[in-house]
């Protein structure tokens, strides 16, 4: 089974380190990853400007390739171009930070397994529900049993897995959830500031979480230390609206 | 009635004038656009950098206000900071190119009209499906009629309209169509090239639309010169799938 690993942190993060030491143990993992942090890129590609690829060692071997780009650039140019034999998975994280709610459709992390699943690849991304004192252990093993669920299982055309795991110690995880993308955000606002030259600039700021969802729903299921495991797909067509729309009769 | 206008070629972009001219005549425009062209940013959203904000004036007279971040940051800033008061109705275009199918998950033009739904404001996006030689008389007229409809119906919730154009001249537009997002997306592939220093690099390049969708999908309605509306949501939950993946049985 071949896996490429993938993630928004940057090839140097701790989180995409965790899930090399332990999905290596059931695969042969490629890292191509973004060479700096690309954190709420959301599906960006780039188009202005070309990519660089280098070679990344650590102790001495090859630990993976950084791409001067964004998670969607690096499934984007690792499937078509770089890989002689196409990945059987993609794996984009471990994220630091929650990748539920409204947060989703920001998400570099999740946008790198959407790239994986329009390239016709089973695709999963993991996120840890912290910003602060990760523990990546539980995540990463829960990783592995996934990626081994989706091998055996395939995944419903255009569909990929959106896990989330909260931040504890394995024995306090109540459980997995299959969960819908709920509603909640973080709650926002800009800091006006003062440059040193007397400019002003603005900085977008706060990450409270505001939520109003079931118990089916990602956040709620992560809030109750439940993994949340969301089925996603990169259709966006409210179906239940076109009827309505339809009854405006719209002429040209 | 107040219309935030935005886009992501870029404050100086023709397709943005052609808006301006035409929706002032029935609202009160403020244009918040980026500073420079956000072509395939997807939803990103600018965490790592301050924002700035500078008048741009046209004829003496002030046009709108340069923002140097994304189309997503720029409404976020709008809504939130801004404007004094909240628009009635959040307008991202003329878009140079399609946004049907696949392309939706990448269009900076999307993701201003989703940021604005997010906030809570009515919110719509419109595109001209070619990236040469536009003409946007008809488009600009036609979202001013949307703009009236959708003031008047108003949307259904957490829902926006993603519009495309055909580039014909409005003789020839064949109707109005409220269509789903298809599959359609563009054959792309990496360019290998070599600097003058004789590093390599790679430039993504091809946009040739392969399509394999029904008649009532949004690239296909454009392909026969009729106007795609399609109503979008930012739930990417695929609903369908949820019983499917329960039936693995997960453990933790």
């Amino acid at each position: 089974m071949k896996v490429l690993l993938t993630n928004d942190d940057g090839i140097n993060a701790a989180g995409l380190h965790a899930l090399w030491e332990r999905v290596r143990e059931i695969a042969e993992v490629t890292i191509v990853a973004p060479a700096t942090e690309q954190s709420a890129v959301g599906h960006a590609i780039t188009l202005s400007s070309p990519l660089r690829v280098e070679e990344v060692k650590r102790d001495g071997d090859i630990y993976g390739y950084a791409v001067t780009g964004t998670p969607a650039d690096c499934v984007k140019f690792a499937v078509s171009t770089f890989l002689k034999v196409a990945p059987d998975i993609v794996l984009s994280g471990i994220n630091l930070g929650p990748n539920t709610g409204t947060n989703v459709i920001y998400s570099g992390t999740v946008s790198a397994a959407t790239e994986g699943t329009i390239l016709g690849i089973p695709s999963i991304a993991i996120s840890l529900t912290t910003f602060v004192d990760p523990h990546f252990d539980y995540a990463a093993k829960l990783a592995c049993k996934l990626v081994s669920a989706v091998h055996e299982h395939g995944l419903p055309d255009s569909t990929l897995l959106n896990v989330n795991v909260p931040n504890v110690m394995e024995e306090e995880i109540a459980g997995i959830r299959i969960t819908r993308q709920g509603k909640s955000k973080f709650k926002e606002f800009f800091d006006k500031r003062i440059d040193p030259k007397g400019g002003t600039y603005y900085w977008l700021a706060g990450n409270m979480v505001e939520a109003n969802e079931s118990e089916d729903c990602d956040y709620t299921a992560t809030k109750n230390n439940f993994v949340s495991i969301t089925p996603l797909h990169y259709d966006m067509t409210n179906a239940g609206a076109i009827e309505e729309i339809r009854s405006w009769k719209l002429k040209k």
